[in-house]
């Protein structure tokens, strides 16, 4: 399964702003469960909790209590296991020659590694991995004086996938990326702005989602109300069209439109490119849910529950011996025989990375009694790696990089395997196809990628 | 919500024994996430691990490679905050005239408080508030030299609900109360036995399914195989009939059949008994999904995925302020706005308990734009406090015990109510319709119960 | 290094009950550092907290403001690995046929495992490896109505060391064997009472130094104030002398007299028995220093401080490898170089338990440069292990038990070895000769000792 | 009582550096008991354990063994409560223009905040209010090509007190200011180095003490041997004389001589300057052990243990309540009555910084029976801050910078009150008066302060 690398949330002027915050982050802890934190300024200090570990272990009444302030920022974070430290969570903070910062990353720059190395030979200095740290350093390093111009011109520098909330003591200020890679929505609640990756945070907190911040947007929120600049140039929109697939929460809207509905209309068009004789159609709980549901209005064949998801596995299971093995994926989801029995069936997932999971699922679909299993995925197959915010593993990991969609077939042990196509996912995703970064399917990256750089080689040089 | 108070797994005879015992409380978590511990007997010592938590919380390689052995027993618990202890904790181990022993119970006895008081008197002294302990205290009493037949002259005195492990060096006991109350299941693993209160645990472990240990019977499992006992003359069976409709796992099996199977004949039974004019049917997710389905089914009305449920929350979620009120509904399960929009929706869960949840969702399916909002219930109204083994609250906390159901109806704010009747619910639940405790809905107790005492009376005194 | 086993502390009548407990166990840390609790009646309800750990560990302002009430029992902690458990920790509570008691014991009863078997074999059960067990099984056995009865009534049957305290909803009962092996002291707070192993927890809490409670009394402190019972036929006394020589903390008061002077005292008849031509008298601090400035004294010869002590390790220092070995002795105390050096030195000590760790700082005291190292015990040599509360090894690995003096001093390297006499041992102390334990001197037990059983047996025997 | 800010280990060339730096801050733990952390290189990686707590909670055998490399720099902290947080722990770690660094710092810079202004102008970002943020810095804005020039170039810049450790792939460079205001020594181990700030370290780890590192030198430890290097012109010396009066330990050696020795030089020269007909003498142990011996020793007045130290109290006592207080002075140390009981007592402590601990212990000592307390002190009255590494409260709250000695007296409630001369005081300690730092007795700073800023001011800004 892919996994999304970030949640943002902000909140500007709202006396509750570290318990929104909390909220915020709390809705949007599926995008990432290693770390968490909140940094609020109270007109006085900045004030910061951040710690590994999912929000509801971080948070408590008591805590928060002392997040003073009626600006915030807050970040929820996964990573691969080398970065996972301490060090390398968010909100960053730090003095600039702007003011004391404190700044929350959603994306990935591609010319990192660069800017690393010629700000280092400068003289600065690196105290993380993160790409947050490396904005801030330009920022600081700016010779313009006003706190937005220096942003603008940090941002002018770097390259690749970036949602920003940047807090300084007298504003909140939301940018994204010129293409618009991973997602920003303004909302409003009583008297005060918040910011989200996704409007499910707002469903929580009680706030109005007024709009997505626009690609290549920089919106300053101050007590001067809302002033939006765009100052790069139009290139082309790039986003990423996973959160429509996988990422994003099913009661999530993405430019106006609910995600579950999408993923239901990936589901139909599925139903109808890659159509199948069978007694039943079941998701991959939760996340094949919405797309299953629409293979199944779209086939006729009844939608079932064929497997029961077990909530109260921790972040990782963990596997009591060797002797005792592969036990993760049963854990999870444990198939239902009854209903299974001698049954042709179409399971429905959202993708398929590097098919091992996969192929565990079907043999256990089998044992259960199932005598056919027709997996149907809602997207085309990934066959390469993501460098704009997704953690994906490295190309020849990625089974479709290397086998024929037949051979995945038979590797997986699925009586038949169907894809999506692209035309039926970019007709289905309703924006403009040209709108879509697409590249893990295509390998049409928006930027160029140099040098095929591992996100996180900063981090290993140290 | 309901809660179940118990999980009890038990192992024979397998050198995993301790690893087998966690994977089988992991599967039996939903019936308990309080505490949870494993006691295991090694041919030397007994080897406790008993915990405030969750099972992924309290157990990792490290401490389960030290509950050595080839027997165990573990238990999962939910209680009332009265008795969140540690000392309540189970299974319960005591040395006694028999050897020391170690207990897991399920259930919930009536006539503790009488036992308690007699034993009090003849000199024993209690440091628990577990039904357990009275059980270990009779049994040490007993001036029967045999293990097993000190056992049954224990539990001849005991009155109420009890699915038993009992373990000692030489044997794992199992034993189920006259009426059966509560489930309990036999299945094999290699060349060992594993004794569950759910099938679902069977599953994960890999072991196969034998039999249900019926109500009344004792089975000990010694090197010497399996022995049955019934001591107990027959009277009547009273499975607890909830178990069906909310608190096994759907991927269970019940007296050899699935529960989501039967929950989905209740949601079509209720199709039938209670149809409305609609444009959508949505479940209470995870409780109410198979009945949904069902009754979509049954109505052909199309089936949907009306609110996203959020995994991430913890045991408890603790709202962060006093201002910020009324979040546990919304934290949990988050409407879809463009599904429900101008749409009739008919939304169906297990059970009504004292309304308030359900008013807070039907509130916000409204405030999702729902016009029509008619609330299904896949059985007959909770009248009545259970005696056996489930946490509910005191009589007049009950709902359906003061309100008829059009006042029900008005006091949740939704536009339609139906109950499944007692004969739906019976006639759907696939066991003959005298073998189930109903007292809930009816009133009519297996048992008579003398002074409707509080469950934990026994702790409310020390 | 013998090892004291546990301290108590009661209150009965004080607003602040358990605050005062907390500080006096505080005080009283130095005789048990393994665990620690407090229970507390606040005339509704028993409120106990009970940990692993050190008392600034285990209590803070939150947890102690939920011990509400004004009686309290308290109890610290030492014991070996074997039973270092959560559920042997003390004060022990439980519901009996005379209500509901909290007792906290120090000392051991030698006929701990018959009791316990006839226990067992009359139906009690055992959930604890604590002598504490023991006697409220027999307290709630007893026909005796009255509690004080009873709990007389149980002691009866009891043999061997302790000093109790025993609270139920009215009253604080202190009681202490016939023999009085260990201290146990009455003080007076404002209105209130408390009792205490030592006095110097008085000095702590503010509260005045009554007197002792004697060797067979049984006090009962109720609102009715102070009652005296003593039930049993005076036998002899047998107070542990070692009380005096090492384990009470040097500022406590034993029947009125001061422990530090008491120690000068033996320091100084030890100068006179065991002479040496030498620079200087140092301490092993801080055990050895009451008796080397007696030495100094009377020897005229100077008092040094000859090493410096750590005072920042924890309970157990652990060895960061087996490489890097024997560091425990050199990270507690550090020789002081320019003072020994080219010096004749006379080192005082308590004792010699093994002679491992003497052998240990004889060589870095040599190493330090001293040329001459005299060791001087102000005790007689140990040669029997203890059955009255105090942790020593098996007989045989009691260095004095195999080997003459002259031995012992090869074996731990010293120029000279000098032990005080039992005679200069009961002069000095200040109590008549015959009112001492001095069994692990002599092997004359006050109380025969059938089979030299180990007091862990309960425990090891589950 | 006056608290040391920091002590620093570091070692080059050994295969244990981990262990070695674990054992070195053990035995340094005296100098910082806020925070400890150990850095390693093990030619691959830098690796990083820092956390809030003493040695011997942070370390064990496991996280150790994952600390691994031949190279280590260790520190623990002291700090004041505004400053206590995790981001402030030491070392530092960054990567730099000069390739990855890791420092630890004892000492203060006093132009702290204006090269802060400097550099946050020129663009730098702070992350920390560490002064070795500063100086890693500076050193990587050089132009210098080699590490240890750009290390020199930096220290040029800042002023202050500094004792130094710098750790990069290849060498351990260990450095101090010109004054030489804090101690730093070298040590040998097998083949390879280690330095330290108190030769107490070396004693526990097992290395020959060599000699110190010298004011104003800077030496780099490498695979080719040592370097020294003397890029400053010379000054003064001034080191803190407050080393041998309190902070080092008694078993460290400074400049070859014993720390005790010279503390018992500075309690005969009191006795000298200042006697009075007494008992006895004791020392408020266990800062003023050594002085108090002296003080004895030079008046004939025997010495005596007056007080009891209780050694379980945590790093910070927790009082459990307002109406308890006063008990922090109260549970560190307990007057032995009968000691002092009717009798004339002096007492020696090192230093009174507010007065009003020395109040209470007064007090203490006269309830306990005392007839006459002299107070005596081993250094001259404290009169103002101190700027280069120590913790002092503002002057105002000084007694002796608004008080005369007679009128501390009162305040104190001492019958006498002695402090010892400054020529007293520099004729004992050993080295020339002119190499001394006495500012806090004279207010002349070797360096001029410009604006007496607070050394916290970094950090309140943020």
């Amino acid at each position: 399964m892919l996994k999304e690398e970030c949640g943002i949330f902000g909140v500007f002027g709202h006396k509750d702003a570290a318990k929104l915050t909390y909220l915020g982050l709390y809705a949007l802890q599926h995008r990432g469960q290693e770390s968490a934190g909140i940094i609020t300024f109270d007109h006085t200090r900045f004030r910061t909790i951040k710690e590994m570990g999912l929000v509801f272990e971080i948070f408590n009444p008591k805590n928060l209590s002392g997040l003073t302030g009626d600006m915030a920022v807050g970040h929820v974070r996964y990573s691969t296991t080398g970065s996972s430290n301490i060090k390398n969570t968010q909100p960053f903070l730090a003095e600039t020659s702007k003011g004391t910062l404190a700044i929350a990353h959603n994306g990935n720059l591609v010319n990192a590694k660069e800017l690393h190395g010629q700000l280092k030979s400068s003289g600065s200095i690196f105290q993380t991995a993160l790409d947050s740290e490396i904005i801030i350093h330009l920022l600081s390093k700016s010779r313009e004086k006003n706190l937005s111009d220096a942003f603008i011109e940090a941002l002018k520098q770097v390259k690749g996938a970036y949602s920003l909330l940047l807090l300084d003591k007298n504003s909140l200020i939301a940018a994204r990326d010129p293409y618009g890679f991973r997602p920003l929505c303004l909302g409003k609640l009583d008297s005060g702005w918040v910011v989200s990756s996704e409007t499910c945070a707002f469903d929580l907190v009680g706030a109005s989602y007024i709009r997505d911040i626009e690609p290549g947007e920089i919106l300053l929120i101050s007590k001067d109300g809302l002033k939006s600049i765009k100052p790069f140039p139009f290139d082309s929109h790039a986003f990423c069209i996973f959160e429509f697939i996988y990422f994003a929460r099913p009661d999530s809207q993405i430019s106006g439109q609910s995600v579950h509905c999408i993923r239901k209309k990936l589901g139909k068009r599925l139903a109808k490119e890659a159509p199948v004789q069978a007694d039943l159609v079941m998701a991959v709980p939760d996340s094949g849910n919405s797309a299953a549901l629409g293979y199944a209005q779209e086939s006729g064949i009844p939608f079932e529950f064929g497997m029961t998801r077990n909530h109260y596995i921790g972040r990782t299971f963990i596997e009591p011996s060797q002797q005792v093995r592969d036990l993760e994926v049963k854990i999870k989801l444990n198939p239902i025989k009854e209903i299974l029995k001698g049954k042709r069936i179409i399971v429905v997932d959202d993708s398929i990375v590097r098919g091992t999971t996969s192929r565990r699922r079907v043999s256990a679909l089998k044992e259960a009694g199932a005598t056919q299993v027709h997996l149907r995925i809602s997207s085309p197959p990934i066959k390469y790696s993501c460098y704009f915010g997704i953690d994906t593993p490295q190309r020849r990991k990625l089974i479709a990089s290397n086998k024929e969609v037949e051979e995945i077939k038979e590797f997986i042990g699925a009586d038949s395997l169907g894809y999506l196509s692209m035309e039926g996912l970019l007709e289905s995703a309703a924006l403009p196809p040209q709108t879509f970064c697409t590249a893990c399917f295509s390998g049409d990256y928006p930027i160029k990628i140099k040098d095929k750089i591992n996100k996180f080689s900063l981090e290993e040089k140290t």
